[in-house]
Formats: structure tokens, sequence, C-alpha cells
């Protein structure tokens, strides 16, 4: 892990800009008067836009979690930002696109091509960043994922014992295998979703809801569209990681 | 309204049983140091299952609202309690009983005549009710509705204007009918669903949810059966009241 750029934010809030094995990530520390030593983290996973485009909203959450006590951090999502283009993944929008354009239902090969090279590439790199992150001075367990793609949290969920609990954005196209590794999450889930999302399924959402194998979980249902997620419901967000990780 | 009892719980609450037009009730006050002046009121939709069985829930729920500046009142539904039986809800319910213990499906014939008849008797009831309580020293506006049976809580937010948000817990039959009164209702609402909910639908409560009017309505669900709503959703809705009547 190289800290490529450092600078400090309003409150304190320390942002470090690193790459680890190439991919770019971010890096975000409260002021050591404001947290446990060391503070717990929380991993923040990026829409599929590119961390540039997604930086204004996900530097908002760190902020949050930091006047919380948390240390965030990010990663480029394989295939977005300044990483690599993957052609398969260049496919499965276009053909997203084609159906939608077409106002031909999206099918499970479509959502399943368009999402689970995704989660097979990025998981494995969020466990590396998460071994490097916790060698880090200052940082410390438990770990919490919040947000990002649906399908890649799941799977982190399911397969890494030290995520203890996760706030999870159901706003993402959700394919048909993944219902099955949802029976495997275990820990405390906090579920938003945007009810009248317009790019999103919304029985398939209530589905991967009903699907998880956690004890508690809770789905926060707000209006306002798939960017529309009212301050009130980041807000219990928050509690949540607070019930969970403090 | 006439006060029939008096006493002081712990944290200065004041609890006073009334009857009013000959209906039973209960009236909790914060102490005047914790409130504003008036405070503002939550009325307290009780289950169907009258208020001596309901009471130490309805008596948690006024504590905390106490805590947090509200005044809370609830009232006998009609045919519970020491209320005359209702002969028409007795059959509806034997109708139910006697669906249930043959596997047949409950349909509208059904919900609709065991809560359509208590929706028609006890909104004039609670509003009358508001008069007498908003005419009280001490007891202002605006006025919150929490929980109990969801469709005498849709159609007092539907029809009486001094409701200005409503908690509703989505945890009883709903009347086909009551779909269309829901598209009236335009206060915030903060619905509660226990997911798993043996004796509730979660489709209807999903749907119902759905047909609310209001721009901003949150749904919260979560496990633990129909009387096993977690301490935190409770929390929740206490921030909701806060945040729309304080």
């Amino acid at each position: 892990m190289h800290f490529t750029s450092e600078q400090r934010l309003e409150n304190g809030v320390l942002e470090r800009e690193f790459t680890l094995d190439g991919i770019p990530g971010i890096l975000w520390t409260p002021p050591s008067a404001a947290a446990p030593a060391p503070a717990p983290l929380i991993l923040l996973g990026p829409p599929p836009l590119g961390l540039r485009k997604a930086y204004p909203r996900l530097a908002a959450r760190a902020r949050h979690a930091a006047a919380d006590g948390f240390a965030t951090a990010t990663l480029e999502l394989p295939g977005t930002g300044d990483r690599p283009r993957l052609p398969e993944l260049e496919q499965a929008r276009a053909d997203l696109r084609r159906a939608l354009a077409a106002g031909e239902p999206v099918g499970d090969e479509i959502t399943g091509a368009l999402i689970l090279p995704l989660v097979d590439r990025a998981v494995p790199e969020w466990r590396a960043a998460l071994d490097a992150l916790l060698a880090l001075p200052g940082i410390g367990g438990p770990v919490g994922y919040s947000g990002g793609v649906i399908s890649i949290g799941t799977r982190l969920a399911a397969v890494e014992p030290r995520i203890r609990a996760a706030v999870l954005f159901a706003g993402s196209y959700v394919p048909r295998v993944m219902f099955e590794e949802a029976r495997q999450v275990t820990v405390p889930l906090h579920v938003l979703l945007q009810w009248d999302d317009e790019g999103n399924d919304r029985q398939a959402a209530l589905d991967l809801f009903d699907a998880f194998g956690s004890a508690e979980k809770t789905l926060h249902a707000n209006m306002g569209g798939h960017t529309g997620v009212p301050q009130f419901a980041g807000d219990a967000a928050g509690q949540f990681f607070l019930r969970h990780l403090r």
C-alpha cells in the first residue's frame, strides 16, 4: 500500500489516496481525539461510476462516519475509473442498454454477465485491501461494509469473517445465484431500498432481503429515487454501525 | 372527559386514567421541565386486546415518548376490554378462526368484516378524544398517531388534519378498500413491518405501503415475529416523531 496524496479535511479528518497492487483507493481517518484507538473501519463500497465521479458522496459518507469515530476506506472497482476496461463487462453493459432501449425484460443472463465478473474480481481485492488497512497503525477491527454494488457486499459479508456488520444498498441488479450466497450471510444487516428507484427491480431487492440468513436484518425503504436517499436514512445507517462496531 | 385515577410514574411522568363519553382511556404527560409548553401529543393506537392486556407495552411507549417531551394518550377500542362486545365483530373473529383452522385463505370478505366496523366506530371516537385532549391545559399540537390497527391509523391520517405524522404498524389484516383510503394520506409516515409475522400478510403490508400518498414514507422491516419489534426500531420511530413534531 502506497500513499500518493494526503490532505486534512474540515473537522480534522485525514484523507489519503493510495494504491494497492496498482488499484487506487482512498482512506479517511478521524482525528484521534474523536475515535477509539484503534479506530474501527468501515469499507465504503463505491457505485460502479469510478471513484472520481463518486467522490463527493463517498467523502460525505466518510466525514459522517469520522464524526462517529470510524475510519473508512474505498477502492476503485474493476473496470471503472482509471482502471483498464474489462471487455466482458463492457459487452454486458451494452447488452443491458440494448435490452432497456428495446423495452425488453432484463433477464438473469444479462444481470449475471453484468454483475458476477465484478463480484468475482472485486471481492478478493477488497479482502487484500482489508489485510493492508488493518496492518496500518491506528486502524483496527471490528470492520463494517457499507453501500456500493449489493452483490459485492453480499459475497464479502458471506466469505470474509472480519466483516461484522453491513449496510447494503439494494440499488443494482441481482443475479439469481446471489440469493443462494445471501443465505450464507449471518452478520447484522441494514438494507437500504429506494422504493421508486426506476432502474432497480424492487421485487428482486425484497427477495434478496428475505434470503439473507442473518438473525438481525432490517430493511429501510424510502422515497426519492436512486440517488435520493434521505439524510435521515443515512443517519439511521450510522446508528446501525454505532450499535454494532463501537 | 373525566379523570378517574392519577399516578406519578418514574421520571416524573403523570399517568391519568379517564373516561370520555363512557370510553376508557389513559393520558400520560411528561414533567413540564422535559417538554415544550404546550407538549405535543401522540395518540397511541392500542392493539385490539383491551387496554388492560396491552398496558405494559403502551406504558413503555408512553414513557419513551415522555422522555422525548411528548404527551401520549390511548383509548379503549370499540368491542374490547370493558366495553360492550360487538356481535358483528365477534362473528367476524369466529369466521377468521374457522378459516385459519381449516387452512383456508383469509379473503377480503372476512378481513372487511373484521376491520371495517372497528375503523368506522373508532375513528370518530379518536377525533372526539383529540378535541378533548387538545382542550386540556399543557397539551397542544402538532399531533402524531402511533401503532395499533393499521387501518384505523390510515383512516385517521386520511381524514383528520390535526394528525401531522404517523407511525403505523403493519401487523393486522388490511381490507382491500383501505388501499384507496391510503392514497389520500399525505402526512409523513413511518411504517413498521415484522417481516416474519406469522399472522400477517406481508404482501398486503407492502402493497399498502406502496399505496400511501405521502411524499415522505419509510418502511422499516425487522425480524422477530409479531411482538418482537426490536428496541432499535422503537428508537427509530421515536426519532421520526422528534423530526416531525418538535
